[in-house]
This record gives C-alpha cells, structure tokens and sequence, in this order.
C-alpha cells in the first residue's frame, strides 16, 4: 500500500489506530477493524479539512463529523482526546477539561468513562449524534446539512457569510444497506446538499462475512442514481488521494458527495487484516503485540501517544478551527450590528431558546358538541406559534395535507433546492414517504438547532423506531405529529389502524407521548412542550371530529400539564366509579358518564392525556385524581391495553383492542369493537356489581 | 395515448377502472388513481402472462401477483372478480363460491365485504399477500421469488421441471421510497432472482404533489446498480409494450426485472387524471359520469360488467391457468411415483405440516449451575429440528453466528446464485444488515409454504417492525430468533440494550413472545411453536450464559406450553411472597428465593416464558399460578416495567428498566440498574412490610 503521508503523520494515525486496539484489548470488548482502516481517511479529514475549534465545541457554525459505524468508535474517541476537544455539557454551555482523557480510554465501555461502547451525544463532547445503530448516521447527517443550507439561507447577508459548515459522515457496509440510508441518500441527492459529504469505507467484510455473500450492487453508481457526486478512493492509506478527494468535495456546489474509499478492514493485523473477525472482536494479546510491530509500536506498552502526536493535532486541526471560529465571532459581533434581530434569533437558536410572545396566538376553541379533528386544531396551533417562531421547520411522510401541518403563514416556504418550487429557506420540509429516514431527518436539524418536526399517521411510526428512540436517547426536543390514530380512521382498515403504537411508544424511555381529547389540549399541550429543551414529545392525534368540550362546565384544559386531571366530576366530589379516557375515549366517557348519571350513578372522567407526565406528579396529586379507595374504575382507550391495569387496578375493566382492527365506516368499527358510551356504561356497572 | 388493444381488450380494461371508480364513489372513500391508470397493465399480466387457475387458487406452482400499491385494492378486486376467481379460507382446503362477487365490491370497504380497504391475505382470496404499509409488498414478493428458487432447486428433477412459478408485483412511488423496498431490491439483485419481476407505476404523483417535490432521483439507474433487469414502457395504455416488456422479463434468466411504466394517475378522468386529488379521493358524482363517457361506459350506470367481458377473462386468463394446472398436476401424480419421498414434502408443505419425527431429536440439557446462553440453546435445538425438516430455511441480518441461527447440518448449504457460494437450494440465507426487508422476505417464504426464520438482536426488531406487524396480520407461523435480549448484553451499550422492545411486541395482537429461562425451556418452546399453522412466534434470547435449573428440583420446562408455571414454590405450597421472572431474570428470582428462605420467608418463583399463552389458560389454572389472595409479588424483568401492573397488582412491586441502558460489563450493568438477587429479596421484604 501507498504511504504517501510524511512520518507524523503515519505517526499520528497509527496512535490512533493503537489506541483504539489497546482500549478494546483492555475492555475485552469492541470493534477493532473500522478503527485500524479508517484511521488514515478520519484523520486527513480532521486534520486537513474540518474546521472545528477544540477548545469551543459549541461553535454553530463548526463542521460536523458523525461517525455512522459507530461500532468504531474508539476511532472517533482517539481523534477526540489527540485533537483535545474540551469537555462541554449537553446544553454546551458549561466546559470542564478534557472531552476524552486518557484514563477515559483505558477505561473504555466501563461505567463512568466517556467512552462507552458506542458514541453518546451529550456525553461526549465531539459525539455529534449518538451512533451505532446502522444507517442512523448517515440520515441523521442529512438533516444537519438540511439545516446548515436553511440556516445559511436565512441568515446569510451580503458580506456576511455566517453559515457555510460542512457536515461529515463516515461509515460502512451497513449504514449502505440499511433502507434508513437510501432513505437519505435520496432525500440529499434531490435537496442537491452540497454541504454534505459522506465517506464509505469500502472494506468488503461484514460480521458474518465477506460482502459477496450478501451485497453486491454498484454502490457507486446507486449514488449517481440519487444525484450524488462520486469519488473512488483506491487506497485508504493514501491520504493524498483522500485530500484529493475531499477537496473534489469542496468544489462541488450541486450534489452531495460520497467518497468510496478502498480499505482493508484491521489495516494493521497482519493475521486478522481483511477478516470478519477483525471487525466485533479484540484482537487478542499476541495479535495486539505483532500489530504494533507492524506499525512500528513498542508492543509492550499500551495506551501510548508519542511525542508529538498532540502537538500536530493542535498545530493543524486546532489552529485552524481557532483562527476560522475568531474570525466568525467577529463577523458575528459586525453581523449583530448590522442585523439585530437575525443575530437574536440565531442566539436562541444555539440555546434552544424560545423568542418573547412565542404562545400569544395559540387559539383557544369555543365549545363545539361536534367539534373538530385534534389533527385541526393541531394545524391551527402550529401555525400560530411557527409563525413566531421562524425556525420551525418541519412536513411530512407525503400526508402534510392530511396531517395537517403545513405552514402557511405568509413567510413560510417551500424548502427545496434554489428554483421553482422553492429555495433553502423554506420552512415547509417535503420528507417523501420515508418514515424513517424523516425521523433521522429531524434528529440531524434539531441536533443543529432548529426546532424541527416530523409528521405520519402513528401506524407508520413502526417503521420510524429506529429513529425515534435515538431523539429520545440524545434527549432531543424532537416534536412528533402524528395522527389518526386509532380504529376510528375506519375504512382503510387494519393495515392503516393503530393498536399497539400507543403502548410501544410509551414503553419507550424518555418519550412524552401525549394523546388530547379535544382542541383545547391540543393548544395546551403544544404549550407545555414547546419550552422542552431535553425532551422529545409525540403528539397523536385524530382524524375524526372530536366535540370541543365546554371548558365552563368542565375543568380547564390546562390539566394537561398535570398528565391527567378529573376533566368531570360527581356533583359532591365522590365519585362511585372513575372513568379514564384518552383522546377521543374522553368524549366517550363523557357520554357515558351521562347515561350513568340518568341510573343515578356518579362518575368521574379522568382524561388522561399523558401518563409520562402524570407518573411525575407528586403522589398526592395522582391519588387526588385517582383515589385508591375507589376501586370501580373502567379504561377506555381503542389500543392495546397492555399497561392499563396500572390505572384500573385489580377492581376495573380494560377497554382496549385486543386485536387488529376493521375496514369499514368509523361508526361501524366503533359499534364492532365496542367502544360506545353504551358499552362504557354497563361496564362501569359491571365493576359496580350492578 | 396509444390505444393499440383490441375492442375487447379496452372493453375489460375499461371496467376494471370503471367498477373501481363505482366502489370507491359509493364508499365514499378510498383510492381511485392508480386503481385507473394500472388498469391495462395488470390487465396485460394477468390475462397474457400470469399462471394462475382461478379455481385452483392454492396451486403451489402458480405464479403469484402482489398489489405493493395496497391502496389501489379496488384493482385487484375487480380482476379476481372478473377472472373468477374461487374461494378457498386461509388453509386453502375448502371452496365456497367466489372469491369476489359483485355484492363485496358494491360494499367496499363496509364491514363483511370482501373488498376491504387494503388487500388482506386470508380474507380475500387471491391476495397473495396483506398490502397497504408501502413498500411491504415488493419486499414480501422477493422472498415469494426466493421460496420460488428454492422449491425449484430442491424439488425439480430431471423430466420433472416442478416449480418454475414467477412472482410479479405492481407498486407505485411510495413503495419505491420506503427503504424496505430498496434493501430488497438489493437483495433480489445480489440473488439473482430471475422470477421476479416489479413493475413500477411511474404516475410521477404522489398524495402530496408531484414526486418533483422530493423524488427526482433515476430509479431505472438505481435498479441496474443493484443488478436488475430494467425495462421501459413508455405508455401505460399501449399493451403491446407491455407485453413485450413482460416477455423480456420472461426472457431474462439471470437478473430480476424492472419494468418502468410510464402512467398517468386518475386516466380516464378529464379533470383529475394527472393531479394529486386522484390519488386517495373518490372522483365526486360529476367526475365519474364525466368518465365514464370519456371510458364509453353509461354514465348512469354503476357496477356494470359489460357482456362478454368475463367470459374474456375465463378464455384467456382461466383457460391458460386450468392448462398449466391439469399439466402439472398429471406431471406431479407422476413425480409422485418417481419421487414419492419428495412429493409427501411437497405436500406436506403445502398443509404448512411437518414430518413425522421432526422433533425426535429436540435435546434436554443437564442441570448445570453456570449454564448456557439461551441463544446456544437455541443453536442446537433448531438444528436438530431443521434437519428433519428440510424446508426450514434462514438466517440472519449479518449477525448469524452471535445469533447462533446457522444450520450445519450435514446437508444444510448456503442460498446463492449457483457458483463458488452455493446454489438456490441452501437454507442457510445471508439477508444483509437489512433487518426490514428480512422480516419482509420471509413473510414471503412463509407465504410460499417455506419455514422460514429470520434473527437479529432484539433492539434491531425496531427497524423491522412494518414486516413483523403484517405476520401477525396475516397469522403467518413465522419464526422470530431474537437475542441479546436486555441491558444484560453489557458494553455495547443503550443504544444495542433493548428496553422498550418486549413490551412493544407484547403489545402486537397476535404475536406469542417467548422468552425462557434457560436451556430446556428453550426446547420445549421449539416443541410448543413450531406445530403452529397460524401464529408468529418471537423467541427472545439471552446472549449471556443462564443456569440450567435441575428438573428433578424444580417443575419441569414443560410448563412453558401454559405460559407460565410454577417452578419453586413454598415447601408446603403456601408462599408468604410470589416472585415472577421471566428469561434470564427467572434465575435471579430463584436466587432472591434461597435468600428470603435464609430469613424464613417462603417465595414462589413463577417462570414466565410466556405472557400471551398464559392469557390463554383458564381462569382456575392462572388463579392457581398466582393465586389471588396473595398480594407480596414481585415481578422482574430487565425491561419496561409496562404491562407488569396486571401481575404485581397493587401491593406488589414491579422492577423493570425506567430508563436506557449503560454500557458497562454485565455485572456492573446489573449492580447498577438493581437486578440483583439482593435486590430482589428486598424487594419482596418491601411487600411484606418487613
């Protein structure tokens, strides 16, 4: 192989690549063969070209790397500790020493180190997304250069080019077959993201093989497919080729850029090299040892960073990402002169900030028997705080007509390519169908400061999880909108209707899954969320007309903070059995809570939008709402019931579905499954032993 | 437009969009585009090229047709009502009249109707697969192509050309989007798979505008990167070009083929052909009058099947259909003589039964205090069933060997394209890192009567979820082998740590999720699952090893047929506390019991492999497991705690995972988050007020 590169430099890389092998000797545990090969292609990259300041990791116009193999991910904690990235928190505020230390590496996926076995967002500093996952990277990167064009498109003036970062992508094998990543190399290829540059390294070998035993298309040409530019690296030790490669990058202004780097998995090992085994094991002592002699390695000292090594790392990558950050917080100070408000809204932006008067049009809806569909209310109330909010940006998997989230406030666009149909700063995202990757999508824009939204029907959230757990493992202020949802969408039937998706979404850490009844909750519960700095919120909603309930005959719909609130009570306060619905369930309950009423039966409603936030009340709120003493309590909700004898309790009646749903009109389906005020009532009295 | 067809050609094709227009006006919803302007192309296939005898509809060797595009079910309805086709229920064994009749279309999508919004497998016959999630059915239909391969390269025999069936499948923009779609696509490539043909109906719209707004990419370029067969049709009314497109496709023996029909949604409309209103609106009372004069069809009439048009459909369709069948079944009865152990596999597969003894070899494994990983066991018992049964085939998304899921069985061999690799009769099938598209493609292998299984880490059946819901869908008896099953998998940290996913799938109507403790438990769910004609069955497995509990002390695994069992208990049968475990955490319970027995309080281990079939027992026997009256339980499990309330009750305590994972060694993980026996014995102290 070439070794075109000067000596510190196949120094530097081989720190790297010895590193990585000792930290996952040590561990007994990790990844090898990605971080070996791709040594040489990360470190070009970061010491040649990302312009990123070590000591200000928060820096909003900085390059992003994302390491989407993040099985390698000693590679990316090596380049951080040689690079001497500074500690930040996840709010990137605070900074206290070293992102990665040494003692952080020897101490590699063991609790406590900042190298844990693959990358974490908000706990390592340098981390850009959390990876590991396959394909999460590459998408999640494309939302980031989604928003560095938007934001350069929206806030760039004439003499101020505040926003032009690159954004970085390295990853393998399976980040390319993963349907997430076609998902996003499509989406980047029409959006033309110039800024976007991934870098596949090609190494032919997967866990359980060599590719040919399972992937064998043209890569290259796939991409050329999608619109991309192409650049074939043939040695990954080259690392002139690869400079030239990415300065092909650099002056290529319509396309994304992929570069195809040839390279041979555990470079380095000369009897694991080009094996399925370098790639998920340790090479072991005796491979370890013979490795560092190859590399020209003291094979009995481990954890060794030569002389000089860090030094080279500052002196290129370092200074150079000093002196552009400088200079961009001085034309920032100029720019904060000569436009005030842009320089506002980019601070808020980089605070995860919300301007002044952000709520002073969320409506509020007359009572209404009839009413509207939550996903109506839902569209009215984005729209009166998007229009407030300029970087709100958000659409859907090709339902934003249905789903109700198109912009059209008078500023908001179309976000597309410069042409016709719209320009960069286009508020209005087309994702196309493409669930998935749309959740990445969001998690790269919000990961870049932009308060973004997705939006499908919550059945087809099942193709997203992927996506969706990372925003809430990163405790990202990812909003979800997703509607119809339940059976009552009726006749597109049990393909289209939700059953399991409320359950699966609430057993789902860190997620506020919140499910309104009626269009006052919509516009609280928009509210609450939107100031969320750390946590991902989904909102589901309807498709059909739900009443808007008379908020001067039942309690405010402010009680959606609280998680649940008794929405109607007995007339003395006690109650002989609790109704608790959900969504539209909550108008059912009410319903039925009036027939009771007329067999002199005293219920109260609960409506219990969001368990997560009620399971954070104080325990003497949530006994208030609902008395352990009262044991006759019914559950309405059309979904799986799995979790509700949380709240029914060994004395009450589930009322869920069972089963998938039917194709027919909503009454039909209602009337099928039982969910009518009727059915809610005689059990009611079922639990009263009448 | 080019009308080159025949009278009788147009007359046909004009009724199929005529009666789908009626339908879907009297529904007053559903999706008439594609439904119009596919008419002539599924009219071209089915009546010139498909091998199907519309009163045979369970032939094994017919060649199969997938409507991908789900939403356009009214032009499937309206051939299998035109072709005549006959009913038969989900086993395929009994006849009752027509698939179709007139009476289901005239009550599309209302409750009973055979027309339902979405094409479902087992209701309607003729569905040859469940359609409607994008992208679903183009994926199932490679795995259709698969089991086509397969059958022919196991069964064929000199003379004796058997299976030699096509798979074909019509899909739109959508499907093409959706990722599960391209890894397929991906995969047929790198197969090879020369009996599958797509055709994609390039209408250029999708719900939300032109596919300008974000699919611009160069699919037929896409599509010959990965190997396939592109053709063009430049005109989806010109049936001629169809026909010499699908005689291309015929004539292609060593790719997959694309064919690119370049079609106008809503054709046949004047106002809305060509708009996005087509797509999944009726066309309104005045647009379809206007429609149908533009078609020739009365506008004051509904419903109507012109003379002859049937008949039509009989003479071509049928008569070639009845032909290919009689032949083939005189051609069978002699294979039978030749080869009369291969045919009673033949038959056997076509009831989804299995051999005499298949289970004969089903190991026990002895007692062992250190034990194996349930994943090992799983290994082991799927092999010595697999071969006794040789239509068992799978693999795993690139994680075969930690899966443990590769059949070595002396004639086990590995699916590929005959060359150095292997040949198309292997049962071992390498999927890629495309957890989505293997769901999805054994879906069709099961559907084609294969056995097949699929197996990933359990955190990877997110990214699989659309695939997974449709086998529950379709009460297909696919096998799920599911492992590294919780926190318990240590270093590789939350993002590889399922938390949320149990309770996700227990949430799945129909799914039975099976997670055993140990080794023989492991058996005996193979024992219980594999009989199953109709159900999808998860094995969920540790990666960790798990002792193998003595039998002679403890109940025996048997017990895992119930759900759950007893499998400790209070000397005398009277606990003062019942701990409830499930996998790898029944052994802590058992841990935590010899601790309370040391402070003389009497626990209850109960191993609950199975929550679904325990649901299923009579009331006496889960009184008898959990007995009422007794309220100290504590249930545990290294996963979201939701769902656990119905077995903890209220004054029980329920340890489960609130939050992600840790990368961390096992035990450090496990001290962390608390699942310790320790842990456990406090706990059930805590519910005994001690």
């Amino acid at each position: 192989m070439a070794q075109t590169q000067d000596k510190i430099d196949e120094l530097a890389i081989n720190t790297i690549r010895t590193l990585s092998i000792d930290a996952i000797q040590k561990a007994n545990s990790g990844h090898p063969g990605t971080a070996m090969d791709a040594a040489p292609v990360a470190y070009t990259l970061w010491q040649q070209f990302l312009r990123y300041d070590p000591k200000t990791p928060h820096w909003i116009n900085r390059d992003r790397f994302v390491l989407s193999s993040g099985h390698a991910s000693m590679l990316l904690y090596s380049l951080i500790h040689l690079a001497g990235i500074k500690a930040a928190d996840t709010a990137y505020q605070k900074q206290d020493g070293d992102a990665v230390t040494l003692a952080d590496i020897e101490s590699f996926r063991e609790d406590g180190s900042r190298c844990p076995g693959h990358p974490e967002y908000g706990w390592t500093t340098g981390v850009e997304s959390t990876t590991g996952p396959l394909g999460q990277g590459i998408a999640t990167s494309v939302g980031m250069a989604m928003a560095g064009k938007w934001l350069a498109a929206t806030y760039n003036k004439p003499d101020f080019e505040l926003f032009d970062y690159n954004v970085y992508a390295l990853c393998g094998e399976g980040c390319l077959m993963e349907g997430v990543g076609s998902e996003a190399a499509s989406v980047a290829g029409h959006l033309k993201l110039s800024n976007l540059c991934w870098i596949f390294d090609n190494n032919n070998v997967t866990i359980d093989g060599h590719t040919n035993i399972t992937f064998t298309e043209d890569v290259a040409k796939r991409f050329e497919a999608y619109g991309w530019h192409v650049v074939q690296v043939e040695d990954a030790n080259d690392i002139e080729a690869l400079a030239g490669a990415l300065n092909e990058f650099l002056a290529t202004d319509d396309a994304p850029t992929i570069i195809v780097v040839h390279s041979h998995i555990g470079y380095g090992s000369p009897e694991k090299h080009d094996t399925p085994s370098a790639h998920g094991e340790p090479l072991g002592p005796e491979e370890v040892r013979r490795t560092k002699e190859f590399l020209g390695f003291d094979p009995d000292k481990v954890f060794v960073v030569p002389e000089g090594v860090r030094k080279h790392f500052a002196s290129h990558m370092g200074r150079r990402g000093a002196d552009a950050r400088a200079k961009w917080d001085a034309l920032f100070a100029e720019y904060g002169r000569a436009h005030p408000d842009e320089a506002k809204q980019i601070a808020l932006i980089g605070g995860r900030d919300l301007p002044e008067g952000w709520d002073a049009d969320i409506p509020t809806f007359d009572a209404d028997a009839t009413g509207i569909a939550t996903r109506e209310a839902s569209g009215k109330v984005l729209n009166a705080i998007a229009a407030k909010v300029p970087w709100i940006v958000g659409g859907a998997a090709d339902v934003a007509g249905s789903t109700k989230v198109i912009l059209d406030y008078p500023d908001a666009g179309e976000f597309q390519p410069y042409g016709e149909l719209g320009d960069y700063s286009g508020n209005n995202l087309r994702y196309g169908i493409r669930e998935h990757a749309m959740c990445a999508l969001v998690n790269g824009m919000v990961l870049s400061g932009l308060r973004a939204y997705d939006s499908c029907y919550l059945i087809f959230t099942d193709y997203a999880r992927g996506a969706i757990r990372l925003a809430s493992l990163m405790d990202l202020p990812v909003l979800h909108i997703w509607t119809h949802d339940s059976i009552s969408l009726g006749q597109d039937g049990p393909t289209h209707q939700p059953v399991e998706q409320l359950a699966s979404l609430r057993a789902m850490p860190g997620l506020v899954v919140i499910r309104p009844a009626d269009a006052n909750e919509t516009a609280e519960a928009y509210r609450l969320v939107l100031p969320h700095k750390n946590r991902p919120v989904a909102l589901v909603l309807t498709r059909q007309a739900v009443p808007i309930f008379d908020r001067s005959t039942y309690a405010p719909a402010s009680g959606v903070a609280k998680g649940a609130y008794v929405l109607a009570d007995a007339p003395d306060g006690k109650p002989d059995v609790i109704l608790i619905g959900t969504g539209s369930e909550v108008a059912l309950c009410v319903a039925a809570r009036d027939l009771l009423a007329k067999d002199n039966i005293a219920a109260r409603v609960v409506s219990m939008p969001c368990r997560e936030l009620f399971e954070e009340q104080p325990e003497d709120y949530r006994n208030a709402v609902l008395p352990p003493e009262i044991a006759a309590r019914v559950t309405v909700e059309e979904a799986s019931p799995l979790g509700w004898d949380r709240y029914a309790g060994a004395g009450g009646i589930v009322l869920g579905m069972n089963t998938f749903g039917l194709s027919a009109p909503l009454k039909v389906v209602s009337e099928h499954f039982g969910f009518t005020p009727e059915k809610v009532a005689e059990a009611a009295k079922r639990t009263l032993g009448r």
